[in-house]
């Protein structure tokens, strides 16, 4: 069965400077891309990028989206930290309002939400969290969308709560059998063969499934596809990608277009 | 002529508490004020500190402002810094949303906007900054009341802008002939007789009069008072200015209301 | 066998306010006490504060600790976070760096290193974090006095390092019969009754023993007993514990003394 | 007269990275310089770029000075703030100490300290706060090399205090008559041909003068000349300016040993 796709979105991680400090090529990832995740000064970004930047993904029509994270600017948002559900709740709150008057300010509304980093990797594994993550959302706006991980608990938080829900896969990293990532310490997790990662793309969109890194075959339905911006390399992939996908008949459209197909 | 009034609004700066720090009495004085002006984590204030007073304000039916500074949180926003207007404009709507996300999330919508120390200061006599202040407002919400010190370059821009402006005046500092704050360093300039602070209200408000520390009458039209609540003897000042005010027949209700009202 | 004593330190966290914010009854403590620990900016204390504070320490002719924490203001240092020996010793080297100058400002030594919080727990748990933490005080200076929990990997690693180590036991914890402290979330953990805690600390110093949560008696050897001064209750318990120990006859010294009569 | 010298300090800022982002080709320039400018942490530098940084110079023979800077990493401390004279003694104490720590721990001293960006242009033109600085080093370590521009205050204040001044000429910025920097503002001010910057430096270490940004000759008796690494271009200049001084027999040594030579 399954939900194939004559479309898909490619999500992208924005505005990641700060101060005097540039991190990434916005200005060229995004032609490419459809949805922006936009940092919101918590890892990365601050008041003046996230201007900026917002302003930037406005005027290419990519969907803006907020990327809160950790308290956590030393650390890029990377480190796991123990912080109680409330708490995440509250992180959450502060960062997607912030970034919203942004784009109130350009006329734009906001589109998604997207946790970044540790952030994400601890909800993705801990329900309570994740629906911690899930309940801020909502109460700030029902309609926004949260990205999440493909079979995590990220996903199942967000679709409990009645969100919708964006579901992630990423262009370059190996899943186990069980449609999760492969932990980044194993060899293979990360797939740097720009052929591999346009083959893989195209089909988890059109036939919906991925070998995995033990040789296995799995389903996985991505709305949206994680990509990088951050090197010469990885735009480079990014743009190759592109291109795989328009030969395939597959467009790019930001996640609200992808979910409103559904 | 002038503007007197059956009705006033006490503002008071709130949430200014700080992870293990409290500072405040805010749970005891928001039974006497109608408009909180919350502080948005730059000078003070957290995104625990905030939830927790956006609920405070939101229960007791209080006005709900932002109350946005220069980033200092170990000078608590009390010191000048060289900044430019565009800096200005994006360190507000940085903070008036994450502020405005905490009152979504009580169902509540955000009254008032007021500059909080050393950002109120400079924009109070630099048409410039102020004029920055007000297009950031207008940009998130042209719905948003602008807090602004009487006679000032704040409340020229904020009317300049077509925003909404409340004018404020306060209840324990002298003024002079040109309807300014005097120093703080002036002897006299700030008022902490009880007596004195009551009396001088209640002219503002119904004769809209005020001595100057010189000793000449000026005119004042406030539409709020700002009062504090930071220590037992403070908030002991604020019960007597309510008990006053209410002997006095004049009705203590949030800016909105004042404002409607003209 | 043992090493019962005829003195002891008493040690008490303190420069713990930051810019507005004040926290403890430092003034009033530091009477009582015999070593200071000072925190040094990343849980609390700032560049002012710690200015003060070590001239408070010095005025008073206690022991002037470092007390370094994990980079988190807003958690006052409290959250586990994920963090590498490796940085694990650059954020102490930072830390006791700065106090030391504050320290030599006044002409006077660094007398001791006590981690603070959530570095504290973590690294008497985890001999790797622990060996990082004592390499880092011995680079700067291998005369500096560590103070660890009796029986833990931070004593462990102090000595393995070949650095002269404090033990040290809590006034106010209960003990598990494995000499650890036992958890908060056990009743009867935190002990509150004055006169329990000071026959306890009485029977630590005198007969190097102390009864157990679950009732058994185990040995310990203290060279300094933790003590509170951040809020009245605290400082009357500080009060009364000081004297009981004269009355007793144990004299209280900065642990330098306490370690050089071993 | 004068002091003309066959030896001359190159110094550079250096170790301005933060967490992930990076700033600086510190690798590369270290082998030009002689002394190097460490950040602190409080413009930039992170207490594990401080590590890595005071080991590179440490390796490479470099003088290894602080270069504290106003609390303002979002700003890289160029914004000018409203800060008293004895909080500039306090911020600068921190940061000395802090990197001091990372010296000792690779059994290195520091030789000098040069106070960053807006700090050093505040205390330029104003005595007080020159006065402060100089007293924060001195005593902290009155053995330690003050860099002070030229002409100004900072320069006055460092010998009033006793302290050893390091004079600073920079390679790139054009004099007024009355021997201070040319503003930004002015054209002309920074000088981007690496042939002028070339034979200036070679004129102000040989003939102790240089020509004004109105065309006349001042005299000038710099002890340092401050260089910089942050980009190709830039580094470029210092390999062609170190061929330059070593062509016209001026050797490059660190301050220390230039002052000792006087």
């Amino acid at each position: 069965m399954g939900n194939k796709k004559s479309a898909i979105d490619l999500n992208c991680d924005m505005g990641e400077s700060f101060g005097v400090y540039e991190l990434g090529m916005d200005d060229q990832v995004i032609e490419y891309i459809s949805s922006a995740n936009i940092a919101c000064g918590f890892h990365a970004g601050d008041h003046n990028v996230m201007k900026k930047t917002v302003g930037l993904a406005a005027q290419n029509e990519a969907g803006i989206g907020a990327h809160p994270s950790l308290p956590d600017l030393n650390g890029f948002g990377r480190r796991k930290m123990d912080i109680s559900p409330e708490e995440i709740k509250n992180i959450l709150t502060y960062q997607i309002g912030a970034l919203s008057a942004f784009a109130r300010s350009e006329d734009c509304t906001l589109q998604h939400v997207k946790p970044h980093g540790a952030l994400y990797n601890m909800a993705a594994e801990n329900y309570e969290l994740a629906a911690a993550a899930a309940e801020a959302v909502k109460n700030i706006d029902d309609g926004l969308i949260f990205v999440a991980l493909a079979n995590s608990e990220l996903l199942r938080a967000a679709r409990d709560a009645g969100l919708d829900a964006a579901c992630e896969a990423f262009a370059d990293r190996a899943y186990t059998s069980d449609g999760t990532l492969a932990s980044r310490s194993l060899a293979g997790a990360v797939i740097e063969d720009a052929e591999k990662i346009k083959s893989r793309v195209v089909r988890m969109v059109k036939d919906n499934e991925v070998k995995t890194i033990d040789g296995k075959i799995i389903e996985v339905e991505p709305d949206t596809i994680c990509v990088h911006g951050d090197n010469p390399e990885a735009l480079e992939i990014v743009r190759e990608l592109v291109q795989t996908l328009q030969d395939s008949n597959i467009k790019i459209k930001p996640m609200r277009d992808i979910l409103q197909k559904n």
